[in-house]
This record gives structure tokens, C-alpha cells and sequence, in this order.
């Protein structure tokens, strides 16, 4: 089972992500966390060069280097990992391109979904928790913390343009997405994610 | 004008290009010279992360990272220069992923051509000079510098098959190559190329 976790920054993905890896280990189930962009040696190289560079880079070469850094990730982690009956928590995934590149820096969505299509080779999530938050509060939350990288630096629009392209993409699919109110406490949020695993896990048949 | 420059590893292109840029800056020419990969701040960052890595790196991975870097440079150097009238030399630019990627690594060409179409937005050289080596002599040639990368540690069979699909590009456009036989003194290979250089700056009346 593929599981991939989606939101702006700062709707608290990543501690949702490590509970619900906690919970099914504790459970019995092989599990694994990973991330993108990254989620690979190679790709983790990438992730730092492009997050910390103070070069130009277009929008295109953007999505081209997240394209890379996915079909490594799918070959060499995803996949093996799938085949060999592991459930694959992911922070981020095809949606996130869509949602950034597509509806926040505008490149057009058929291109998107052909460069998705060479590097996920037709792989898709089974189930997707979308942390659902404004941007205001998820920019807020990063302020507080370390220091910002380069898409947390970005103004506010471009993060409510993300926003309204998550709520999209979950209009497309509703029986992949579980949508969730990410203002809300952690231990309830974490509450609706197990039991939306659980049911899929059951109707999976795992 | 756009002129591009292509060949196996070891074939004398970086020679051949400064001689050029050179002699072309001496008759009053404006005139740049740039690389693939790379060729841009945060395309040579990239470069240097590929060139250098441990860890594995997949070939639609690679074939990915290096339409970056080419969106990047054709945007950022390639578009502007010409625009404003420079001669761009460039050393590799498209034919290079059809031979490395394509008949080197056995990607599909389609799929490079789409690649190749988002990264150049159909910007092709007038120009291409194609120095023809053996790989056997081309790779004894970089043995004898220093540490090799990358590319230069493959197998000779590799090189082979990049030579001879950089030989069947020649022949699908004959017009822009100029094929030249690279075993031949710098001197003599430097004059081949002034004579096509001179030819084309004529016909394009610049």
C-alpha cells in the first residue's frame, strides 16, 4: 500500500507521517517513511542544490529536476519497496507537482502529467491525506521555526494558489483523498488518518 | 547563429572551441562560448552533483536532470545572447542526449524528443560541428589526464554506441554537420571549421 501525504508548508505533515509510521510498525506491518523531493542519495543531492542555490532557476528546470528526483525515487525505493509487501509513507508526491508547479508557478498540466507519467511509469498513491490549512497559518507556523527555504520564501499567493489546487485535484478523486482540517489538534488528526488506513488496509485485504 | 559542438569524450572540441571563439572575437564578432551539461550558475551546480555522486543515479533520471540543466541554459544564456545578435558556441547541446541517452543508455528517442522540445522550446543550432574519434583513441586520449568522471569510466562499448549515433544523426541532417575526422592535427581540423563557419555567416548575411 502507497500512502502519500500532501499540504502547504507547514500544515504538519511530517509529525502526522512519523505517528502513523510509529502506529503500524507497533501493528506488525513493514512500513516505511520517505520524502520528496528526494527520498534518494542522488535525489537528496538535488533536493540540497535546489533548495539552497542562490542561481536563477526557471520554473521549467523546476519541474524537470522534481521529475528527476521522482524517478529515481519510484525505481529505486518506491517500487522494490511496494513489490516486496511494505507500505510506502510518502511526504509528497505527483499531487505536490501539480499543486506547485502547475497551479503555483503556472506551467501547463498536460505537461505535468506526461513528465509524471515517465517518471511514477503509471504508479499512483492508494491513498492521500491532504492536510488541508490557509496559507497564512502554514507560513506562520515555518516563520517560527529555522530558517526558510526557497518555497517558503515565496509570497503568500503563490501558497493560496497551492491551496486552491490541492482542493482541485481531491474534487478529481474523492475516494483516494482524505481531506483534513489540519487547525486541528494533532492526536485528532492523527485519530482520522488511522482510521481512513485502516479501512483501506482492510478493503486491500492486507 | 547558434553553433554547437559534438563528439565522443576525448575528441578535442574544448581546443577546437577556444581556437574558434578566438579567431571569430579577433574579426569583430560578437561572440560567447558555453557547455552542456552545465552552462548556467545553477546548471553547473547540478553538473557538478552528477559528474561527482556515489550514488546511483538511473538513466530517465539522468536523461531528466540534463533537460534541466538544458531548459535552464536555453533561457537563461543560449535565447538571450542569440537574440541580441552573439554568436553562441556550445559545446554539446541536443545531439548529445540523443547519442549519450539514446543510442549510449538505450532510452527511447521519443521520449528524448519531447524531453528535448520542452528544455530548447524548438531552438536547434545552425551549426553543428561533429568531431569523429574512435573511442578506443578518445578514451586513451582522457586516460592519460586526470581523474576521470562519470561518462569517461564506462565501458568502450558505450562510447561505440554514441559514436555511431552521433553518426546517424549526421545523416539525418547533413546540411548542419560538418563531420571531421579528429585524428587530424589541431591546425588542420581549426581551418575545416573556419571554412563552414565563414560559409554559414555568409548565407545568414550577418
Amino acid at each position: 500500500m502507497f500512502i502519500t501525504f500532501e499540504g502547504i508548508e507547514g500544515c504538519g505533515k511530517t509529525t502526522q507521517i512519523e505517528l502513523l509510521f510509529t502506529y503500524l510498525k507497533n501493528k506488525g506491518y513493514k512500513v516505511i517513511r520517505t520524502r520528496e523531493p528526494g527520498g534518494t542519495p542522488f535525489g537528496e543531492e538535488l533536493r540540497e542544490a535546489f533548495l539552497r542555490t542562490e542561481s536563477k532557476v526557471s520554473s521549467m528546470c523546476e519541474l524537470l529536476v522534481f521529475t528527476a528526483m521522482r524517478a529515481q525515487h519510484v525505481e529505486e525505493i518506491i517500487e522494490p519497496a511496494l513489490r516486496n509487501g511494505i507500505i510506502v509513507l510518502c511526504d509528497r508526491f505527483s499531487d505536490a507537482t501539480y499543486a506547485y508547479q502547475g497551479f503555483g508557478r503556472g506551467l501547463n498540466l498536460d505537461t505535468i502529467d506526461s513528465l509524471n507519467q515517465l517518471a511514477t511509469r503509471g504508479l499512483a498513491p492508494d491513498v492521500t491525506i491532504f492536510m488541508d490549512l490557509p496559507a497564512r497559518e502554514g507560513l506562520l507556523r515555518k516563520a517560527r521555526s529555522a530558517k526558510m527555504d526557497r518555497f517558503e520564501t515565496e509570497k503568500i499567493s503563490f501558497h493560496n494558489r497551492i491551496r486552491q489546487g490541492y482542493k482541485k485535484l481531491t474534487k478529481k478523486e474523492p475516494d483516494r483523498f482524505l481531506i483534513i482540517d489540519a487547525t486541528l489538534d494533532i492526536g485528532t488528526i492523527q485519530r482520522h488518518i488511522r482510521d481512513k488506513i485502516r479501512k483501506a488496509l482492510r478493503s486491500n485485504a492486507i
